[in-house]
């Protein structure tokens, strides 16, 4: 399957509340947790056999998001453990299957956020950490600060035991290659994973091994909260993925957030807009699930890894954007 | 003169709409451009001497900022002109005056947004760059990212004509060791820049030498697009300054713009939610502009270096909370 980006670059909403009728308090209570994972947009060209593992990969990610919630584990629990999982996996874009820079090294960025205290933690560039969002979240609780890049990143991981590779553990040469040919020349791609927990707490995180061949120490809006990743208990977690500058400059998961909150949008509305309006067709996609339980992955490109579920039995894997 | 955080860490807000009276047509008329700096926020302690000095800076700054207006210069170019100026003043924590990492030397960040393309630029933890601002500007103009960090910025900083110094230039021991008496322990500071132009274009700018002692490659709010700087002529310009962890966890200068775009509250309402609300007392102020040419300045700590003028004829130049 094959599909080229400004032939199919319209806008392809998937809303939660399509396949759902009833009264939304009855809708409210049959999700008393939800969850949405993407594992990157842009112009996919797959086989059939790619196309397979592709689909497989989401699946065994979303089943370990559906197990820890239906056990009652908190949504930052669960957005952590499932993008490790995604990190973990040389299909895609974050962690082990990272792209090369120019230099053909790698550099890692992720971001997490709490919904329920707005606590945050991000990283940009590090080159050794096994699982950046991991290293996110000890950013988040054993730092005081929000944001660590680099070097000082690294540093910062010295006082942790979070797990450390050397930076080869990042070259998948075939892999890379495989991918490389699916994403197009542009290689960018992340994971990402919100969540809305049994007790009504959302956390949004995000990871990837940024564009491919970057230069200058980049920083895209994979790590910036506001641009990347976001979540508030007061409207909603939200996951970006795409061409990070214009994720950064029209802070995309902040605003799809204030939508909600200052403008009374339903997430549904929230997303269209900033995929339809503020956006720019090819720009990228999101993933977010609101504070009740809707969950929306929508793109602007032709398609996007992604797959979500919640406690009422929804469990859906998609990839491009007309199924 | 002295003040102490917790005695006088009530909100202070300055409203340009109390000065003014007449119909708001009148009003926007008045002030076919307007300008706010500010040279940072915190527990302020100075001498008489020390004060008459800040007092002197804020006005040159200010005086540049409003000729370069009154002759019909854009908003990007004015906030630009403006923090260069600011920036070469040992006083302030930016450009010559950036206070001192933890292992002694000098990392600065900066960024910048012009409100009318939603354009932006934005550097962080360079050490050569005598006008972090302008590298910003540079980033925004000449590169297809947006953000660069560290050795990247300065290598793409080596692919223009921006000026360049050792880094030891922003070593000003005596006025550093005036500036952390007077500032406290927790030394951090920012300058910042917010226009309305003659042609109803707004622009933000933000720059500064970080947290005294700060370690771990430590990102601030200063360079974060939508925390500590943000522009739009759909609703207003912000420039932060405090503590940035807290600015970048409640995207500050995206919620003021937010709440303005989507929830229709005025400038002052807006600014007012942040800092009452959502913020806690002592973690810093900001300046604003919108795009009806509304000034406001406002912090929730004792003291914030703020200046502000119109075409109306406005001009303040203050210091203390209570002034």
């Amino acid at each position: 399957m094959k599909y080229h980006l400004f032939a199919l670059a319209t806008v392809f909403l998937l809303g939660a509340c399509d396949a759902r009728g009833g009264s939304s308090e009855a809708a409210a209570a049959d999700r008393n947790w939800a969850i949405c994972i993407h594992g990157g947009a842009g112009v996919v060209e797959l086989t059939a056999e790619q196309e397979q593992a592709y689909r497989k990969s989401m699946r065994v990610a979303l089943d370990l998001g559906r197990e820890l919630l239906a056990d009652g584990a908190s949504a930052l629990d669960t957005v952590e453990r499932v993008v490790n999982l995604l990190e973990d996996d040389a299909l895609f874009n974050a962690g082990r299957g990272a792209v090369y820079t120019a230099e053909t090294t790698h550099e890692l960025d992720a971001s997490i956020m709490d919904g329920s205290t707005m606590a945050c933690g991000a990283i940009t560039g590090v080159k050794t950490i096994k699982n950046p969002i991991s290293l996110a979240r000890l950013v988040m609780e054993r730092s005081k600060h929000v944001f660590l890049s680099g070097d000082g990143a690294e540093r910062f991981a010295d006082s942790t035991d979070v797990q450390r590779v050397e930076n080869s553990y990042f070259d998948t040469p075939q892999r890379l290659r495989a991918l490389q040919k699916a994403m197009g020349k542009d290689t960018k791609g992340t994971v990402g994973c919100v969540v809305l927990d049994q007790q009504g707490n959302l956390a949004a995180a995000t990871s990837t091994g940024g564009m491919t061949a970057k230069e200058f120490g980049r920083i895209g809006d994979s790590p910036m909260i506001g641009a990347g990743c976001y979540a508030s208990n007061s409207s909603c977690a939200v996951s970006c993925t795409g061409h990070g500058e214009q994720f950064i400059r029209h802070t995309v998961a902040r605003d799809v957030a204030a939508q909600m909150e200052y403008g009374g949008k339903s997430l549904q509305e929230a997303v269209d807009h900033v995929l339809q309006t503020v956006l720019s067709p090819g720009d990228g996609g999101l993933i977010a699930v609101s504070k009740d339980g809707d969950l929306v992955a929508a793109q602007n490109t032709p398609g996007m890894f992604r797959a979500r579920a919640d406690a009422s039995g929804l469990l859906e894997i998609k990839i491009w954007a007309d199924e």
